[in-house]
């Protein structure tokens, strides 16, 4: 068989599985869990009690992560780089704690973050017919989105004010349903360890989206209310081993985006517009970050973060564009909505959903690029350009009724928008430069010189000189600066020469417009296509299909297991002998570098502890820092990856290579023995 | 004064300057050269004999470089990273010459030279009138196009065979002058001595276009013919001393591209389309060789050559991008256009050639992405697919008469040719898949996956696939494989299922196409508006400006001078003593190390002898290698780079901060001396 035919026979047994009842695909809803696929498939019953553990101790990191409390203290679990945010914000040019790692002594010695917010998950309600019921037939567009959104910002805001939890509303198969979570929010967050950056991601870029693997991937906080260590209602136990190949294993936490129940109209409008864009843009980013981190050893430490989320990005957007360039991927597709309509005895029509869907892409391309540039802010590559933005539209919009703001200012949302304006963390001047010059250019590259938009941007000047001004002129790296500013209003923001206040108000009744033109052209008429399949779908073949993934809390389940490369068995698990293997195969050059203390304690390490393993179970992006459980759930890893042949499930499941990839519980506990000799946590995690 | 006014008055000030003759902007012709502008501002009068040993002492390295005869048995010196091909090609995988340098024990120990071919220029004549007389003007584009090149062939044809030179027509001043240059050839050439890369070019993508500077980036050459060392006409003499700031220096090398002389309407649309291409198409290659050449210590070495050269050419591109958003240099352009308008008492007319050269643009912005990605084969980034379209069109190509051929496969061209595509030099399987995977993706990104090119590149593989089986299934990378193929002819290439050969042949209709339709509305448009510019040029202003670049030989001078940078005084030279200062500082990290037996032998070293200098003589790529010399004409450097600031050189020459950097001749003898104690080669580098 040749490299070609077994590729699209792996990608039709995937789309085969996934069509049928008899696989493990899935992010399911709490409120809706697979307790028929669990038990058909793998004989395993699942109780509320064990559903209600999993989604009490089980927390959202709203920085794109996900986490696990692990002892009844508030200790939480999730990985070093869901974790890196906080630790660069809380290093300074003496305190590298992204490249040394940390250990906090006692809980005394613990270190605070400057603007971690976190969320536990405690009720879901349906509130679809409510939603539902703000839209009629004969609101035109912009009516019926405005309407929906003032809805929408009613039932979260009585929501938040009767039961003072954090109230968003979730919408479900992209229109078909709309659910209201509630969570318990957390903001004093304290960091308790972190291994070295070294171990942590070992093997870098090279190893990311790659098995066998040998990250330390994880690190661990503590939750705090009013000064002490928080009790959550539930936490997990550590299980005493790991799974064996073949076990059933869980994982819980937040998939950030999937595409699966988006049209092949859709779908082809990503192969030809928005992942080209994305990955340009990734780039170019990428580029003037590698860069800035190599003009100096303090530059590649404040640029680690970015650096490792566009590296990422751009990885994992390049897998999804060869995905679509996959003819069996889009074979596969064009079946599926054949399929539904066939189950529901419907013929393909002229004004069917499927049908305005693709007009909606033929107008979407029409102005996406500026849309992406300006209103998403990708010619911005800047947390000042962010908060100067903030700031400019809060004095606008503050004044206005809590359902008529654009959503990101609706009350029930402007503590946790505060919380992110109003931080302390440092921001580094020579870093917003070289983002800003990049994304500048970008910009420019994307519109041409001549573009009115761009010609504001750029003021008269190149884009590195322009960021420079931009930057050097700007106040807003003082927190209580911002303050000032969103205080006093819009008088305030027109009276500022600020220059990033300047250009933010400078190019926003533009990006407002085109902002508008996307919510009628496109979200609206998308929503209320999606509506009518979700209708179509749900009549013909029930909720078979979990909704696509919405960053909010999912249960998805799968079996431990290796899997056959080209001519090669790769076995389930790896383990700190592989590790150091590793590290000599590769001459201990970065990124396969290991810290001194790795080395030097190397004989003390039992090398048979499993360090990583891979099972099939469903996960995406967000799922990063997600607890991975056992059948009694009990901790058995933190999920911190997939494998490239996982990245395609954006658009569908495959589980012939496909696999997400956790850290093992045992490897976290040896390396704390052994390396970090941090008993007090091995009592905490380990006490029952 | 703000940052940005003093952008604007550095470039005013490069226009002023430009536009008068007290300026030391130019690449003079060696048959046209500068004699007045020398003695008027440097006094300095200029000879004949001064110019011939020059002009005979000059190499031209057809990969893309300079270089000049330093001895009297052949010796040559030009880059390390003009000659890092050769070493490329050179090193096995337990010898890596780029990493460990290389020193040839005598002359039976020099290493030949796989495909390495020389030219030194040894005469030009103006063939302009005879070119011109081939069109009329009932002619059409294409006629007049074909006409064209037929006349240019059979000229050359004719000079090759009665002097036995190679003889290559130059278009000058964009059609305004034809000069045909005729060069002695060598092609048996050797390596002789090589510096570790870690010091030739010691901070790497980080410092490349930066100064001060501390790179040792110089390789010592052998030509030699018929089996014995080659006897130069003339040589370079070493001078016995460097420059003192202020001197009066020469450059004479073979500057490749600039576009001085095109007009607005040309810059804009290279602004507005080429640049923005171009750029995303080289960032795109360079993340896909930084992560090839991250995954081993084997794969980084043999990616070394293909990342520099575009890492380099993807800052010298920003750069270039930078200055064309530059609103002074566009007005300065205009300034100049109105000037010779003015000069030549004329107004801007509806049928001027400044307006078909703006007609052209829009016809060229509509075909200009298939072109770029089909035509020049940006879509297949792939030293066997070059093999491969060259195998498909010389059978079809050498069957007609010399002058109906392509221009590449003129008769007099044709040697040149083979020796490159019959190269025994190896070709990495690996490196080539990942090349041809990024470059098919980016093709894809550009177009759209369902672009009829785009299916037939693909042919229903994902592009890493795709690019496996297209390697991994050739046979091209046996050289006999190649001749076999060029001598069996159309039917050999017909009859072969050579993936590669199958794809240039399914593509090869279309892409000759594309090639026509450029020829027809850009090239000969063009050419014909810019030989009417010329006339006009000529008629008011005379010769005041040289033509650009065409990676012929030209003659630069300026003034060895350090620059002021924001508030601090750069230098003019870099000495020993900095190198290892800069070392330091940058904790001799990446690519801030140093060869081991150089840290060891510092104390050796006399710390205050020169490294680098630099100087306002007018440079540009292709000048890479080019002897720098004194009055009296000896050798005190070799030139490597520019500074960022020079990198608008393209557009406009401006000398406020903008330098050439060169290796300083005393730095080379002195690592010679103590580091690689070349004895030998110090003697017959200094014999007079």
């Amino acid at each position: 068989m040749t490299m070609k035919h077994k590729f699209l026979l792996a990608f039709l047994l995937g789309f085969i599985t996934n069509m049928s009842l008899f696989s493990d695909e899935g992010m399911w809803l709490f409120n809706d869990p697979p307790f028929a696929l669990l038990s058909q498939r793998h004989n395993f019953t699942l109780t509320n009690p064990w559903l209600e553990n999993a989604c009490l101790s089980s927390v959202r990191f709203n920085n794109g992560g996900s986490g696990g409390f692990v002892s009844a203290d508030g200790l939480i679990i999730t990985n070093h780089h869901i974790g890196a945010d906080s630790l660069q914000k809380l290093s300074t040019p003496t305190r590298d704690l992204l490249r040394d790692g940390f250990i906090a002594k006692n809980q005394a010695d613990e270190l605070p973050c400057p603007d971690l917010e976190l969320n536990v998950l405690t009720g879901i309600e349906d509130v679809t017919e409510k939603v539902k019921a703000a839209v009629t037939s004969e609101m035109k567009p912009a009516e019926a989105f405005a309407a929906r959104r003032s809805a929408m910002a009613a039932i979260e805001k009585e929501s938040a004010d009767r039961t003072g939890l954090r109230s968003d509303i979730v919408t479900l198969y992209q229109g078909g349903l709309y659910h209201l979570y509630r969570y318990k929010k957390y903001t004093e967050v304290k960091l308790v360890l972190a291994p070295e950056s070294a171990i942590a991601s070992f093997g870098g870029d090279v190893d990311n989206f790659e098995f066998p693997r040998h990250s330390l991937d994880f690190c661990l906080f503590r939750a705090y209310e009013n000064g002490k260590p928080a009790k959550p209602a539930k936490f997990f136990k550590l299980a005493k081993n790991g799974p064996t190949e073949g076990d059933l294993v869980f994982v819980t936490g937040h998939p950030g985006t999937t595409n699966r129940l988006e049209t092949l109209a859709k779908l082809i409008h990503r192969r030809d517009y928005f992942l080209p864009f994305s990955l340009a843009r990734l780039r170019t980013y990428e580029a003037a970050l590698i860069q800035f981190s190599a003009s100096s050893p303090a530059n590649s430490a404040i640029a680690t973060t970015d650096l490792h989320r566009v590296a990422n990005a751009r990885k994992a957007f390049t897998g999804q564009y060869n995905g679509l360039l996959n003819p069996s991927i889009i074979q596969a597709k064009s079946l599926q909505e054949n399929n539904i309509l066939k189950a529901a005895e419907q013929e393909p029509e002229k004004d069917s959903p499927w049908k305005s869907i693709a007009d909606v892409q033929k107008k979407l391309a029409l102005f996406e690029t500026d849309y992406l540039l300006f209103e998403r802010g990708d010619a911005f590559f800047s947390e000042l350009f962010t908060i100067a933005r903030h700031i400019v539209r809060m004095a606008d919009e503050l004044p206005l009724p809590s359902g008529k703001r654009l959503r990101e200012y609706r009350d029930s949302n402007l503590d946790s928008l505060k919380f992110q304006l109003y931080s302390p963390a440092p921001i580094h001047s020579s870093l917003e430069q070289a983002k800003l010059a990049t994304s500048l250019s970008f910009m420019a590259e994307k519109l041409g010189g001549a573009h009115p938009l761009v010609k504001i941007a750029l003021a008269d000047e190149p884009p590195s000189n322009r960021a420079a001004s931009l930057v050097n002129g700007s106040k807003l790296f003082n927190p209580d600066e911002r303050r000032k500013l969103v205080d006093g209003g819009k008088q305030a923001v027109l009276a500022s020469n600020d220059p990033l206040i300047v250009l933010a108000r400078a190019i926003d009744a533009k990006s407002r417009e085109l902002r508008q033109r996307h919510e009628e052209e496109v979200e609206e008429p998308e929503r209320q296509a999606y509506s009518d399949i979700a209708r179509i779908r749900f009549k013909a073949l029930g909720k078979n299909v979990a909704p696509d993934a919405t960053f909010t809390l999912r249960l998805a389940f799968g079996i431990a297991r290796g899997y056959q490369l080209d001519d090669k068995e790769i076995p389930f698990q790896t383990t700190y002998k592989s590790l150091f293997d590793r590290h000599n195969l590769m001459q201990g050059k970065l990124p396969f570098d290991l810290p001194e203390r790795w080395i030097k304690n190397r004989d003390k390490l039992n090398l048979s502890t499993p360090l990583n393993f891979a099972s099939t179970a469903d996960t995406i992006g967000g799922n990063s820092g997600s607890p991975v459980l056992n059948r009694e759930g009990e901790l058995i890893g933190v999920n911190f990856d997939r494998n490239r042949h996982g990245l395609v499930r954006n658009f569908v499941y495959t589980d012939v290579q496909a696999r997400h990839i956790a850290v093992h519980t045992q490897g976290i506990l040896e390396s704390l023995r052994t390396i970090y000799q941090a008993n007090d946590l091995i009592r905490e995690l380990t006490s029952r």
